[in-house]
């Protein structure tokens, strides 16, 4: 045994689900691995042992056997237990080294700081937060979706949805779903021009993957959503931004940049344009598909909250009117159900969607077949359109509500339109506001409201109404219309 | 109203959840777009509108002033109704032209055809199938899960749990995996230095990827788990293949290629190599992690079934002995609960987990939030590992069942070790079988087994054991003894 600190090797957890002879062995292998023990060393008796580790002897034993099984020792009967000899020979290691990273990683992209981040680290669960844009989780009707996605477990095919499957998606909701953007937006689409995504987020990775080699153009509008500036960013586009006024994206802009060279791809959100919530006129939109028809750019148009539309009734979308394929559409269940129920979806031309699979099975394999069934018995059964229908009523009552107590109150601060669409309001505060202040102080009363960071529009933001409810509103736009007026008068 | 085929413009549908008047609406607009109607053209009269589409006259209003409000046409009071001269004049589109595409997308990189695909899309219920080593569904305690899952759903907390969260996975999950991790595989963990994934494919292309740049070199055995050369593949690394024997991945050749130049990752599969069901010995794993400090090379480490080992308690990873921050380690839950529950997790110094996270971000944005505290309660309640020793016993009997059966059943045709742990088993036919015919007249029989080619080794395959019956193994056996005599008589 010599100097050997066996004592000091470990303490044994009695506790532990790893059962003690297991212990004593990977604690030998630790040592061996750390150069501790050196090859051919010879293991103290199994007795001796025992008595060390204060067990039995035949945990010992065991805990002997499991090493030679491994072939970390040899037994020699009736003369010890040693190190094999074929390991390699190991450096000492200090254990001052042990937090030394070999490996280092020298990305050539990283993700600028984002609200969304904050929002969620750092809240303590009481606060009345301003979010992006988000839906109120109060109002899911969690018992059906429950009630649902139970009654497909009971389905006799349930075995083949729990096992693996394609990338493209669950076959049936891709069916119901082909049919329900027919009925309801007009898409000219089938089953082959589907292809169900995590949230719309994977979509617009697929599908700017496919798309852009480096150093391709690519067109956005200016303030932009930040996740789709991220993604180009990250696949190393050239990007290149145009104005967006009233009337949405500039697409005369857009047709300068075409005439100045080879365009790839324009990223919209023509419905209600992200984050300023404006609607791309009729005429732009016939100016938009026209150029990308004669310039052959791609479209990718991000309709996430198509449902959401309080003024008349939703708005085409483009690719609905598009014949000649240059438009991929993105969709998301998202905002409809919840953000954690992450389903999303692209329709694009057959080829792109093949494409767009094989490439998923790489970075994702494939999605959640259970929860994809449970969304397309929904949609079936009409329940869906019930739940969008409930929200809607709701979120026009609340963005009125907003609306009203921002000009009354934060009037002199704060200048808006009243969306017509989504669950946010864009506006702007007035030059004497500092934003960082403004978001930091309400921070500290509890109320969490973005410093306009991720706009990187000039003191504007976005005010989320959908998930709050009037009382919450009515309390959050007077603690603001309190930190606002001491911060002017100082 | 002239030659203008009013008429022909739509079949209206009654039973669409679609208003009539939306439904001429939209016809209108697809016209504008499609070039059939130009700006300036007069539209019918409300009552002769109402004749032609055989609706009450308030409907055409309704449709006309849905048309004024997205501003396609100018409303005159007692003038008339006008497509908007404002609107750009569209060239008319013959529809033969419809389904031309104009976006094209030259992927550099197009997925192996795969025999999981193969799998899910040809299977007709009915068949026997010898995966790749799926666990069996049929041993899933559902009611559990989802008696859990629902408990989640009434906690007080769950609303934050429902909202956009971070991309590192459940904070909750994430501790109680770290404590997990430690107590049972030795593997020095804190939360931070854990994400969580959709499965292992997420984690890996997340590791692959921020350790690669184009044409780094990486190392993996050959043969190779298919989805693991397809990712590098993918990001463009200079795959170097080396030798795999009854020992695991012959890391002398590795040492070898370390001599010849920079070497990035090696990509390895200790406790059960993938596809061989082969155990790294001890002393290789030394050698391995010696080489990874003195070469600096990343290891990666895919433990994607460390739970089922039968021939004595699972293996050290490399990572658990690894103090010098070279492995990143992945592993899953899919083998343990469910495929369709895509949660994997990586290991690895906080820095990269960091990194993984912010481009975990653009491809999919999140986990499901729920699904994942799901988890973390069933591991710290005990019942994750429960279920494991449950499908343990079972997956062992019937490893050794159908090892006896082949033996009998197929000796002449099929070698093979009995592998020790695993789902799997790894043999190769004789060279007078021919396994592209023996697969597809199993076929025709109800028996799926691969034809080999995911594979790319010489007449080998793996019959997956664990989701069958010893009753349907019999079964199949015999009828591919049938298939293989007759096959060798011709």
């Amino acid at each position: 045994m010599g100097q050997y600190p066996w004592h000091g090797l470990l303490t044994i957890e009695n506790e532990s689900s790893i059962p003690v002879s297991l212990q004593i062995a990977n604690a030998i292998i630790k040592e061996i691995h750390t150069g501790h023990m050196q090859p051919g060393t010879k293991l103290p008796g199994v007795l001796d042992a025992a008595q060390i580790f204060k067990v039995n002897k035949k945990t010992i034993e065991k805990a002997y056997s499991e090493l030679s099984s491994q072939q970390w020792v040899n037994i020699l009967p009736k003369i010890g237990t040693f190190i094999s000899d074929s390991l390699p020979a190991m450096k000492y290691q200090s254990l001052k080294n042990s937090s030394q990273v070999v490996i280092s990683t020298d990305p050539n992209y990283s993700l600028e700081e984002h609200h969304i981040d904050r929002f969620s680290e750092i809240t303590n669960g009481n606060e009345i937060i301003f979010n992006d844009g988000l839906p109120d989780n109060r109002l899911i009707d969690h018992a059906l979706i429950n009630r649902t996605y139970r009654s497909i477990l009971k389905l006799k095919s349930y075995r083949k949805l729990l096992s693996y499957t394609t990338s493209l998606g669950d076959e049936v909701l891709r069916e119901v779903l082909a049919k329900y953007l027919n009925g309801t937006r007009g898409i000219p689409c089938r089953t082959e021009n589907i292809m169900i995504t995590r949230g719309s987020q994977m979509a617009l990775y697929l599908s700017m993957s496919l798309l852009l080699r480096k150093e391709d153009v690519a067109i956005v509008s200016d303030p932009n959503y930040f996740f789709a500036d991220e993604t180009l960013k990250y696949l190393n586009a050239d990007i290149k931004k145009v104005k967006v006024d009233k009337n949405g994206i500039v697409v005369d802009e857009i047709e300068a940049l075409c005439n100045k060279g080879k365009v790839r791809l324009v990223y919209v959100t023509p419905h209600h344009h992200h984050p300023t919530t404006v609607t791309l006129s009729a005429d732009r939109r016939m100016h938009l598909l026209e150029l990308a028809e004669r310039y052959r750019f791609a479209i990718i148009e991000d309709d996430y909250d198509f449902d959401f539309h309080y003024k008349h009734n939703p708005i085409l979308p483009l690719v609905s009117v598009n014949s000649n394929g240059s438009v991929i559409y993105i969709g998301s269940f998202s905002k409809t159900i919840s953000p954690s129920f992450r389903i999303g979806y692209m329709v694009a031309p057959k080829k792109i969607i093949r494409q767009a699979a094989d490439l998923r099975k790489i970075i994702d394999f494939q999605g959640d077949t259970i929860l994809e069934r449970t969304i397309a018995q929904l949609i079936d059964q009409g329940d869906l359109q019930r739940m969008v229908r409930k929200s809607l009523k709701e979120y026009r009552k609340r963005r009125d509500f907003l609306c009203d107590n921002l000009k009354l109150e934060l009037g002199q601060f704060f200048s808006f339109d009243k969306p017509s669409g989504g669950m946010a309001i864009w506006g702007k505060f007035s030059n004497d506001v500092c934003l960082k202040n403004l978001s930091s102080t309400a921070r500290e009363n509890n109320i969490v409201i973005s410093d306009g960071t991720p706009y990187r529009s000039d003191n504007c933001l976005r005010l989320g109404f959908a998930s709050l409810e009037p009382a919450e509103m009515t309390n959050a736009v007077l603690i603001l219309k309190d930190i606002l007026l001491k911060q002017v008068r100082e």
